[in-house]
């Protein structure tokens, strides 16, 4: 903040919120000056804010959390305070001005998150809670998948494994996309039943203690085709070869481009329409971005996805994803989820 | 557009696009002038957009929304453009203003929430089937209900019925809050036991072709004590009496005081802490508020909840919730879970 010239900070932002308060509920802000820490929130969350937040002061209203902390003059003695630019829609912006007139803002972009992006042991401790969580659900619902079963049923036994797990719940909505649906990156599960030759992506993951897992494994419904088994090799090979070369320190686009490479030198390079990965943590997607245009450098301690694709029109698609810790001269895998191509 | 002197409209808000175009994807904008009628969005979603989007070009490209707009020249011989206020941060204004220069932006609030705000017959199609899968989880998820079994087993329960009924997913994170923590009016399922005596709190809510039911219920685990009975008689009666008096045309602030007259009258109008209701549609909170500040005039064709409650800090909390459409003179319940105290 003193580098920044800022007299106080104004977070609302929710994953930047519980991070640092560890409030989960769905209405706060907290402000942050040299002398003061405040969270504020509304009387839906009285109760459950003195359980969860520790090391702030706790201001609890009915009325807008702008106006309450106006009305309790959080801000007073300050003029130069950041907000979170990437978080703060336009219109909550206008109203900070508006009832904060003559204060002056100051955008900040990843301030919270920058602090965020390396982890430490609590942090990938529940990160490993979530991935253990996710590679069961994975083994369990191999039992579940055979021709005939709906997408949608088999990510709902996916789901209530996670939950049943202890999860809070699933990270994003989880992803079953059989047959020719395996060419939409971003299928939703739909009533569609798998059939006999299909290769089906999965993609899912669950949050534990605000943090979450993100796994793809894609598996073949009875006997896969050569066309597949050819396309699933190339896939496997890729993502291999960029956990093999994933460090911290190196440059993001050039880890993408690991990936990359081979699948193109495989002659697939044009089906590879997504980046590499990203970020995981109190998001989903996180910093940095693992993709061809990212000169980011990656950072030692940071957890990242590493999912190339292959994806063709009319046929179907293979994804596979592992989270990964990033070392100073390697990566360690946290998945422990089988990685061969398995015909169920 | 006309009336407020725009030659363009930015829309960039998921559910708003999802509305609009029937896109489901998760990144994606749209470009409406006077002529055209422009839909953007990422190689992710080439397939999928040609599926679901319909009476738009289709403008796919790797770079981001806002580049692909301005290389495509979508807003070519505007001059005034209104966007999304309550939708766009800070961060992509910022990054609107340096990348469409010339160009007047203008905020706009609910532009396309004030035009989805009555719904169709379509619509309440499609929020009949979600209610309709909700009642039924409901009902089903009384057989799970028994002491011992941890409020997150219940969670997982409802959540996998509503899946399989055909649901794409939860509206929200389910809550269920047993004994005192039925006190936390947004407590989320936690590894807590049920136990004989507790009143459990159930709200949950699932999405069906983009639209989402809301449901909230409270049984009691075995014999309800005579306290229980007594705050669940009050809710009971101060939720049927806010049923009987919401029609269309009303101001929504007077919606809230029939329920909360009708608790304070009781002796408890502390415990109650938050609004009584709230829009739903194809947000689980959408406009109109229904509190006891809100000047908003309800409208005939809205669908809204109506979910009084009371929470006894040490003791538990009492909500029902129904989600109803307002009619010219009166409103119509679309829920048919009982009300009336279960004692499982």
């Amino acid at each position: 903040m003193r580098a920044r010239g800022l007299d106080a900070l104004l977070l609302t932002s929710l994953p930047n919120l519980r991070w640092l308060t560890g409030f989960t509920g769905s209405n706060g802000l907290c402000v942050v000056t040299a002398r003061r820490s405040v969270f504020v929130s509304d009387p839906r969350y009285t109760l459950q804010s003195r359980e969860e937040v520790q090391g702030f002061r706790r201001v609890i209203s009915p009325r807008g959390l702008f106006d309450t902390a106006a009305e309790n003059r959080l801000l007073s003695g300050c003029r130069s305070v950041g907000f979170e630019s990437q978080h703060v829609t336009h219109a909550q912006y206008r109203t900070m001005r508006r009832i904060f007139g003559p204060l002056s803002f100051h955008p900040t972009d990843d301030l919270v998150e920058d602090l965020a992006m390396v982890k430490d042991n609590g942090e990938l401790a529940l990160l490993r809670q979530a991935v253990r969580i996710t590679d069961d659900a994975f083994r369990h619902v191999l039992e579940v998948i055979r021709p005939g079963v709906r997408e949608l049923d088999v990510a709902a036994e996916i789901t209530y494994f996670q939950k049943r797990a202890g999860a809070e719940r699933d990270a994003f909505e989880t992803i079953v996309a059989g047959g020719e649906r395996g060419a939409l990156p971003h299928a939703r599960a739909s009533s569609r039943k798998l059939r006999a030759g299909d290769l089906v992506i999965l993609d899912f993951g669950c949050t534990v203690g605000g943090y979450s897992s993100d796994l793809t494994r894609t598996v073949a419904v009875g006997k896969a085709s050569i066309r597949a088994r050819k396309i699933y090799g190339v896939v496997r090979e890729a993502q291999a070869a960029a956990v093999a070369a994933a460090h911290g320190g190196m440059r993001a686009r050039d880890l993408d481009a690991v990936a990359r490479t081979a699948i193109a030198a495989a002659g697939y390079g044009r089906y590879f329409i997504h980046s590499l990965g990203h970020g995981l943590g109190i998001r989903v997607h996180e910093r940095p971005r693992v993709s061809a245009m990212s000169t980011e450098l990656l950072r030692t301690g940071s957890v990242i996805t590493i999912e190339p694709g292959i994806y063709i029109p009319g046929f179907g698609g293979v994804r596979i994803e592992d989270d990964v810790v990033l070392g100073e001269k390697a990566c360690r895998v946290l998945n422990t989820a089988p990685r061969e191509l398995i015909e169920v």
